[in-house]
């Protein structure tokens, strides 16, 4: 009677890192001519007329796998599920303007727990100037799933993809990295000491950047305000969610380029470079493979220097290079390493 | 260190029929002037200028909640998760172009399963005209879980939301239902056969129609196109997903009247009869409470009823009253029942 009894077994940990997104790319051309980006970029994009564009983005968040609610409240929880969407509509260089949240949840979460939930959806809906436009709720057989879908509108000249970086471009990153990665290490150090004995209070004391980086992300808004004002157009934009090693060498494939990076110019808080002391972790690894940041990597051209210099918390790290060089990274040190990606394959670790 | 260990201890299932929504409709008043619908119609509305608005929709379907996989084939589920989603955009009068599928998946599901999805999924997008833009994966604990964001577009004044219903107008429902329902116990059924003694093959026999009801609904594409030709707009509508009594009192409930339907014009299918009398089951409690059958439930002015009873697949059910009268059903003994909503608690029935 199960016609869902797999004829072959290939498990979908041996598809890779890009495998299943290309497995469904490769499926499905746009046959709307308006839509100028489908799958594969932060957002997909589709002109309404007169210019102007559409960028819509959707993440899932899942219990268990993206959060713990052990630790996480659901206030900062309902903010963050808004922000990481908001994050790749900025990443398109477009404006969101509107979101759907729909929630699929066990019985055991009460209605204080799910008004808690919106009221940071609500907060970072405010912040952000997005409306809340519609959601579904459902039960679920065990823990809580966040589906966020948002909605942005942008200029089509002005739209900026993945894809477009060239060689001699500098590569550019937002604020500090790895601190959402740090963070969670506290957080998961705290949740094992309470386990062990509930007597002690969490000591998160001295490290409260880092744990607000993890718990309560914001999106790079200003940056995307100021790269307009400063007339700045980013050649190709990504935003760090999976890491900036990973989330480079994404850029760098769909733009066909290899890269250079310098350790010496991420910034990493010095709170990371603390943690990264006590759990014996090369400060450097957290910043690269942490992921989780939120913060934006773009490239500009090589004569824009100058201007990209002055613009506020943002960083030149590197430039693009031809494809056949790779993407790699100068450390302090004077080492030289090819960039290689972790932290991508959700489905290795789980169950 | 918990802090979202709940003070008080409101259930979900507290909240009656209408609760959740409401309660979370109450605390977002849309902010952006374009948005002339947010929560709590079958889809949000905004406009994009020029007269011309965008819709959007989202659904979860959630395994164990919306459908069991030991009797749901994979590709039948990617093409309803799409459908489901495109029923809501077309009650609002208008037409899809674009959707997003997320996926969270446990491990136990192959590459092979996933591409028999997204099969279902890509021939969905093929009979309607979609593109599929965007989603995201991710694993889950345990089982699979859906969520779908569909788009349309519309012309401003020819959007019909569920609130603009008029004492003395027709109500009127698209094909027949409680087949979706019917199906799904034939399932069940066979299901249950099947878990006593593997070795009996499952009977579906004679049941095909109301079977193909449940697991590959479609959308009334159809009927919204032959309105358009015929020049009938309706004043509210509203998709058939909880049923018949719930749906309708909701369409009542948001246009502020109380409505009257006839069981002798409602169309059941001789199927649906059949079953019903096997199951011991009142052929009309699958009809008004079955659901998921995906029809169109809609009320036009009384005047154009020549024009609608041409229309194909469109039956004249009742008329609009006055919100003091209620909402009722006329029985064919001739009985006169106030119309419960049962089905619509997810909460109330599951862990």
């Amino acid at each position: 009677m199960n016609e869902n009894a797999p004829q072959n077994f290939t498990p979908l940990s041996s598809l890779g890192e890009f495998g299943l997104i290309d497995r469904i790319k490769g499926n499905f051309t746009p046959r709307n001519a308006e839509v100028s980006k489908g799958i594969g970029d932060d957002a997909a994009i589709y002109a309404i007329g007169n210019g102007e564009v559409h960028a819509v983005s959707t993440d899932l968040l899942v219990e268990g796998v993206h959060f713990d609610l052990s630790y996480v409240p659901l206030a900062h929880l309902g903010y963050k599920s808004v922000v990481v969407n908001l994050s790749d509509i900025y990443a398109m260089n477009c404006v969101p303007f509107g979101i759907t949240v729909s929630l699929a949840l066990s019985n055991r979460f009460t209605v204080e727990a799910i008004d808690a939930f919106y009221q940071g959806v609500k907060k970072a809906c405010e912040f952000y100037g997005v409306d809340l436009l519609g959601g579904d709720t459902s039960s679920s057989r065990s823990g809580l799933m966040i589906s966020v879908t948002a909605m942005g509108r942008g200029r089509a000249e002005e739209v900026v993809y993945r894809n477009g970086a060239q060689v001699n471009d500098l590569v550019c990153v937002t604020g500090d990295i790895g601190a959402a990665y740090a963070g969670l290490q506290i957080l998961e150090r705290e949740k094992s000491v309470f386990l062990k004995n509930p007597e002690i209070q969490p000591d998160l004391g001295g490290f409260d950047y880092v744990v607000g980086r993890q718990l309560k992300p914001e999106a790079r808004k200003d940056v995307i305000e100021e790269l307009r004002t400063a007339n700045v157009r980013p050649t190709a934009m990504i935003d760090l969610s999976d890491g900036l090693a990973s989330d480079l060498r994404h850029l760098c494939r769909d733009s066909n380029t290899g890269a250079t990076i310098y350790e010496e110019k991420i910034m990493v808080d010095h709170q990371v470079h603390t943690i990264a002391e006590e759990f014996q972790i090369a400060a450097l690894t957290m910043a690269l493979n942490g992921g989780e940041d939120y913060e934006l990597l773009f490239t500009v051209p090589l004569d824009v220097f100058e201007r990209i210099s002055m613009v506020k918390d943002v960083y030149v790290i590197g430039h693009i290079e031809d494809v056949s060089a790779g993407v790699n990274i100068v450390t302090q040190s004077g080492g030289f390493f090819p960039l290689e990606a972790q932290g991508w394959n959700h489905f290795r670790e789980s169950e």
